[in-house]
């Protein structure tokens, strides 16, 4: 079976970047299978990036993933190949917190490299385009044979930069589950901090009401289980908590931005 | 030679839907080589992914063909997986009326296969993403060996659902061509229900003026043949007949929506 | 190694057009990788085309080189295939000048051939998807193993079509560089028409202050070389000489438009 490379960034796709990175693991890695997860990331948004790139390599062989976004390109940022515990995963890209959630899910890493002079970099390299003079390159010589150690110096693990992200709790005054808004999307649907994991004990039980910021709402299945403009409470497909108004938006309707705290009671 | 997997949806590419379903088949068919169509289908428009794949189908190589637009998903439509007759292709999605024009232009369909519970199903399964944990597990299995019937449960091919659609027809009163308008494209142009085959007898002559709904026009070739902000009749690129304003919006100019009806007179 | 076609077009990703071409391709040449370069050039904008190709193609691998813009389909203009002096590569599309800025920079064209009547073209051929019916056959008959004499008519290559683009220079009377806007991107950054080698003997210092049409602006190596809403002179990814203001606009704060005159001057 041929290396497979997945490949996610906020690059869009109306520009030749993507492509250019494509052309560049080609030449590098003739046999790699390129997997495109998402170049619609929004831009220079590392969290949604980090929550996507998590979410999404679960569902791909295991392989190189290559990620990409990078606000602080050609400044100080570390660039990084990192080994995960379990899968024997690497991931190249920014050393942002990009790569952090997607580590954490596959038991955390076990080697890290820093990759910033690594002899498989591109020459002349652009300060603005370190997805094609370094961490497609790098990506591509570890798919053609590479190890690891090769492409740069070792890191300690522990010296990672770290994402800051709220963190979901229970408010041992009043029992609430104290969540926050990670991620939204198109629709204004609302991704939350609380996966399927963490609900064992937090009083929630599927179909009955609930109370969003004092509000009610129903804890449900699909969105087809709640009259339209009514506000529910679901796992989504990545069974994550979310929020949603059917045929709404639950990010107008509750007026949440990016971390607003979410107070979810379960009601009698 | 590889089998090959062809997969049109209306996930947009945004997210990581598409993506996370590549990996899916790159995990279960390493072999396999996916073809996207288009992920631009418009969101939950049934029909206009029925007709982009029909006429996108003929130009593929014979295969797996993965189609997902799904407004229903999570509720009670059927999921299947159909043979047809000629060209042995295999068609696997939603049983809405998507795959059922694709499925005519190829024969009809031999085999029928209900996969909702199908032993290639991913579990958990997510009540709104069957494209991942559905869709794609059955048809990447099949391009990885497995038998269409060894997918589900047989089917009667008449118990399908099937899609409301006009029809075009010489009215017997005044001899005019009555169609409907089955698909805009973003620059207003406006794709009918007759295609090439069907204007045998129509009395139609190419290079001629035609009336359409009682405003002048003339059947062309391409939009050079007439003037700037003329009103023209041609057939497009898949040969279904068409009507364009050069260098603007045949569907604002005529007033038309989904389904308009649109009478065509030839000109002695 | 399996032979490489890349693709580049400005159809966009809503339509089927660039997933029909990948199946055209597939059945013609089944073991040819297909890399999409970008199908986001602006609709009917050539030389954008022809700028994206060129600085794309020294980043892939040599092979056949795809590229359709074309705002002439169906009218008058050639369709060729052109082999280039340098690495051997082959670029098929258009004759209307989208191929020529990526001919000379790999030594200019050694073999034309004018492909309008290939014995590989479909048929029918739609006047209006020549992508599809003549180009994408061409291209993957060639991967497949035909000469590229098979695939049409010689043609003597100064008969091909020039893109009519401003030129650079030094004026003799005050010394000034007056280079051009080339292409805009999404951010209102300016590339202009002057590459890093031809930058010998302007005078430029990197780090030092310039004069951009009477305006002070910095010559530096990243955007955060200068401060927010500062306008600056810098190379981009692809060693082009480029305008930018700091988290804001240089096409706007400037008032350029395509092909304005800009005239740079080193101040002491």
């Amino acid at each position: 079976m041929p290396p497979v490379i997945t490949f996610l960034s906020d690059y869009g796709l109306d520009d030749d970047f993507v492509g250019v990175c494509h052309g560049v693991i080609a030449r590098i890695a003739p046999d790699a299978r390129v997997i495109d997860l998402s170049h619609g990331v929004p831009r220079h948004d590392v969290r949604s990036g980090a929550l996507m790139l998590r979410r999404a390599l679960q569902y791909t062989p295991a392989g190189i993933h290559l990620a990409v976004v990078d606000p602080e390109v050609g400044g100080e940022r570390r660039a990084v190949a990192l080994r995960t515990a379990e899968e024997d995963r690497i991931l190249v890209g920014p050393d942002n917190g990009l790569l952090q959630l997607a580590a954490q899910r596959f038991g955390g890493i076990v080697e890290a490299i820093d990759i910033a002079h690594s002899p498989y970099r591109l020459e002349p390299s652009a300060a603005t385009f370190h997805g094609r003079d370094l961490f497609a390159p790098v990506a591509a010589a570890i798919a053609a044979g590479a190890s690891l150690a090769e492409t740069g110096k070792p890191l300690v693990p522990d010296e990672l930069d770290a994402l800051h992200m709220p963190l979901a709790h229970v408010d041992p005054d009043d029992g609430d589950l104290v969540a926050h808004a990670l991620a939204f999307d198109r629709f204004g649907n609302v991704m939350l901090d609380v996966e399927h994991e963490e609900l064992d004990g937090s009083g929630l039980r599927l179909g009955h009401p609930v109370l969003i910021n004092g509000e009610h709402a129903h804890y449900a299945t699909t969105f087809a289980d709640v009259p339209a403009g009514a506000l529910l409470l679901y796992e989504d497909a990545y069974r994550a908590l979310s929020l949603a108004v059917n045929r709404g938006s639950a990010a107008l309707h509750l007026g949440l931005a990016l971390d607003s705290e979410i107070r979810i009671r379960a009601v009698e």
